[in-house]
């Protein structure tokens, strides 16, 4: 059966839905990280974006989708991190209940932002079976609605209002850099960039300590990602399936970046740009920097995707 | 003698003279510091200014109304500072030599940043007689324009374009804080905040480890700053002259902030605005926090000052 994704107008529509809800965050450019790329760079930021991430956008949008009903019943979802957020807040917009399983080793920072958005935090031990299975009993005893993370349809389509901004603001892009994790972002953006403009590139941008979207577009099949090793706390995940298929038809590449590359490239975002990113954000930058050839001279859009990041922990 | 200070139009002339070399910077709100706060915040973004620091405006024009012969000099400064790089970018930008007497014991990255800028570092003793007579020297043997960083009226002129901007993009505002040390950003949104609409109140904000402004504020002359301890390491200098005169005249007052309500606020702007400040810049927010009652309810202006922040020593 073949898959049938958002179409422009579906994702219009989307970003209609959602723009009361979400901040149309600004493209900043910095000449100092343009002479040291030799490229001219368009970050979009979304770690201006509600909750600090783009997954307000996702969130926002698989929330107001859904019909009376099953908002009365609330959302539920199992994660640690910015969807956690996202989705408490997009529920308490809406007025409904969110449900978050979380593990029990959790940051406490990550159950701060869950509660501060009235989202019900549900513990459950630290490995995905048992996420999975708390899960589970909490829609069977709430009639929640389950919002997964990147692998569903209505985040897709969210997430693909970003690019939507960024190629209404800056239309003369030659390529846009993407972080690919669990595959929701670049999905969405390759899936826009597609319809408004298939001369730009869609490139992702993949940590070498979890190149499990490398590694399955080069095999040509989903190889799941096992002992991710890097700094890029928001990259950990497997591929999904409907972000792989996504992914297969409308991206041109994916560029891996090292942990020491990314730290170097988050510094220079913070000490140039002043902005406060997360380690994830940097890998788009950190990835073009490893690969500078292939992009002098060309105007490229980068994704920033978010900026929560435990200050006390910079590397550096 | 009675001082003549910019007017009005000396100001907007000011700003159509350096607009080519500095950023229109942004103006940012956040609705969780409002929240916190208790009243509508809008910040003045400078630390997205050209050198990271609102430093970069009284520079460019001190250094483009300079006559051709005087340019011909070049320009000259002590300073181990954001004035330091932002006089040696001016210089670079109008194509003349910037010699600038730096104490030997000064953070590398401050001299890495004038040379990045084509400064021509002149090294001395690490105290305030030494910097007077090596500048003396370096003047009399060059016949560079000595351009001070606070106490001169084409900086105060500069600085003064700051608030041009705050103003026209947010004309309502009840209030403007701005930081002081020297007293040059602060004198200058005085002056401009009086001419355009003198119901907006101008309020500094001081470190209490370095409160000489306030001092000189409630005694009625300058009484020097002696001994400052503050991890707001921008506003450690005595308040110039030309600035005290401002500051006597068009701010109605001066509220503290102790080092940990300083520290406090900076945590704040990190974490729910995601940009990157100096400690000095947090010190007008951590104020604000300090005396909640006064600004209930108001619309209030806070010029955040720089962003040059060593990352490795951030106090969290």
């Amino acid at each position: 059966m073949q898959t049938t994704f958002p179409s422009l107008s579906d994702i219009q529509a989307a970003h209609d839905r959602i723009q009361p809800f979400i901040h149309r965050t600004p493209i900043l450019s910095s000449s100092a990280i343009n002479e040291i790329a030799g490229c001219e760079i368009f970050f979009k930021c979304e770690n201006f974006q509600k909750v600090g991430a783009f997954k307000a956008r996702g969130a926002a949008n698989a929330v107001m989708k859904l019909s009376k009903s099953q908002k009365a019943k609330g959302v539920a979802t199992h994660s640690s991190g910015n969807h956690a957020a996202a989705l408490a807040r997009a529920a308490r917009v809406a007025g409904i209940p969110a449900y978050i399983v979380m593990p029990s080793n959790a940051p406490e920072i990550k159950k701060k932002a869950v509660k501060g958005y009235g989202g019900e935090i549900i513990e459950c031990e630290p490995n995905l079976k048992a996420r999975e299975t708390t899960l589970e009993s909490v829609v069977e005893k709430t009639g929640a609605t389950f919002i997964p993370p990147y692998d569903f349809m209505d985040v897709i389509e969210g997430q693909a209002t970003c690019a939507l901004e960024l190629i209404e603001d800056q239309a003369d892009l030659d390529i846009i850099l993407a972080p690919v994790g669990g595959g929701g972002l670049l999905g969405g953006t390759a899936l826009t960039t597609h319809y408004l403009n298939s001369n730009i590139e869609v490139i992702a941008a993949e940590p070498q300590g979890a190149d499990d979207a490398f590694q399955s577009f080069h095999a040509g099949k989903i190889i799941p990602q096992t002992g991710p090793n890097t700094i890029a706390d928001g990259l950990l995940t497997s591929l999904g399936v409907l972000n792989y298929e996504l992914i297969k038809e409308y991206i041109s590449d994916i560029l891996l970046a090292t942990d020491p590359q990314i730290i170097e490239a988050m510094r220079l975002i913070y000490e140039r740009m002043k902005i406060v990113i997360e380690p994830s954000c940097a890998v788009p930058l950190a990835a073009l920097l490893a690969n500078q050839d292939r992009f002098r001279g060309k105007k490229v859009g980068i994704i920033l995707s978010g900026g929560n990041v435990d200050l006390g922990k910079l590397p550096f």
